[in-house]
């Protein structure tokens, strides 16, 4: 593949950042890359390992001399640190991100760019429920999808170098509106998350006649509430950060759950059964 | 092991009958058994496997030299069976179920019995998810929690027979109030597959700018929402046999939900963080 960038720089090399730089060195899209990260015994692996050329110990060094900029922190990082690095982008570079709040961060990031240097949102759909440097590797995004959501007034080489870049990755490409993304993210990952926390926390605290009751939890509870595990600082970020779309998808399960609940009370016995078939029906639909 | 009972009667011979009758036969804790089943396809692969001895075409049949009885059917169909064998049972025998509802089972099978004949109920916290006899396996309940629940009037020695029945099968026997157990399981069971239920009806009848959403579902959706791929037939019958509990899991669940939609409305940044992370800790202390 011919060279789409001679530099890169990653901010933030961890699980995404890392692997979206090896990703980069194996499909030679991109030539001389530099890291930089928080955590020096991160961004020291990442050099040991061969993800990064070079490391920064400022953003400003950073990215002096960066084509293409990506930004891989947690998704509350990142607009502070696009009106940081602002200042010192050369012509002709371009952002991107791959954090997945997009409405909020694609608005406040374009806003922050200097003339001639553009932002392109980004949100990959991959990840494990590994972090840090160590756990990178090549294939992460690999027939994964990547979500671009440009603005209108993001110019089309913008785009298309950063679409170039994910299908060197071996991603499968989406373009999108920032707030759509950020409207079927609330539905299908935000909600589901803040859902399984309140389960967790209502579980947690349930008191039966004095018992624990996540004494007698089995595998299928265990398997339901696994994303409740998630880092709660992450979650509370993305909440601060897609808050209305988020609000509106409680809403509307919070209206299904009403809905259970009246069956439920009437022992609605035809209204139960044709309810958990559409469930039923909706969760085969995407096995 | 010595054996414990001559004769036993399994009444729906699938997955949990057929398993704890393997189970059985392995131990040498039973000796003959007759298997029942309304699908007489599966009650005659039932006896192809040699998991029973013979097969009866009328409760009435199945049951009239057994000492034990185990009615492993839905949910729903244990008490109408159990007045069925009611007026067959010989004396000294001793009934018990494998139903995931406890209170409404063991009050309305207790009284159906004749004099002379107890019933014990019970819950093995075991299964797969494959359903019918074929998918029966002698080491289902090995290591695995079985509930009994007693009440005042259950003798000592039926509990105890029943208790051996499933320390035969490997299991290890807890003994709890019926209703105890109806609101533990309300909390850890049935209230996950409620929210499971409702989260996919609202996601999947989702409508943002007329796209559907579940298109974009990855891994980490299709792992939460997995047991809204139920049975709906048999929620329905949990969702009626179990009604107080569960609308009692259901409000407090609501409540939790509603504490946490609050501070996403307030963008509370420290009551988002508090909250996640205590529904973590509980989460992280099951693994």
């Amino acid at each position: 593949m011919p060279m789409i960038a001679a530099h890169m720089a990653v901010i933030g090399v961890g699980l995404i950042g890392g692997s979206f730089a090896l990703a980069m060195r194996e499909s030679g899209a991109v030539g001389a890359i530099t890291g930089i990260d928080s955590d020096s015994g991160n961004l020291q692996t990442a050099l040991d390992m061969g993800i990064v050329d070079r490391v920064a110990t400022a953003p400003s060094e950073a990215v002096a001399e960066a084509d293409i900029v990506f930004i891989s922190t947690p998704v509350c990082s990142i607009i502070p640190i696009a009106k940081e690095i602002a200042p010192f982008l050369k012509p002709g570079c371009i952002v991107t991100d791959g954090g997945s709040v997009k409405e909020l961060i694609t608005g406040e990031c374009e806003m922050a760019m200097p003339p001639g240097v553009f932002f392109v949102g980004g949100h990959p759909i991959a990840g494990t429920e590994h972090s840090g440097v160590a756990a990178a590797f090549p294939s992460l995004y690999r027939d994964r999808r990547c979500i671009l959501t440009p603005s209108e007034k993001t110019p089309r080489h913008a785009l298309d170098t950063i679409s170039l870049l994910w299908q060197a990755a071996g991603a499968e490409v989406s373009v999108m509106e920032p707030g759509h993304h950020d409207r079927i993210f609330a539905e299908i990952s935000h909600l589901p998350h803040i859902v399984a926390y309140a389960l967790v926390h209502a579980v947690g605290s349930a008191d039966v006649e004095g018992e624990n009751v996540l004494s007698y939890t089995a595998g299928g509870f265990r398997d339901f509430t696994r994303i409740a595990s998630s880092n709660p600082v992450m979650w509370r970020d993305i909440a601060l950060m897609n808050r209305t779309a988020i609000l509106k998808s409680i809403d509307s399960f919070s209206a299904s759950l009403s809905e259970l609940r009246e069956r439920v009370e009437n022992s609605d016995t035809e209204g139960l059964a044709s309810f958990f078939t559409l469930a039923k029906k909706f969760r085969d639909g995407i096995l």
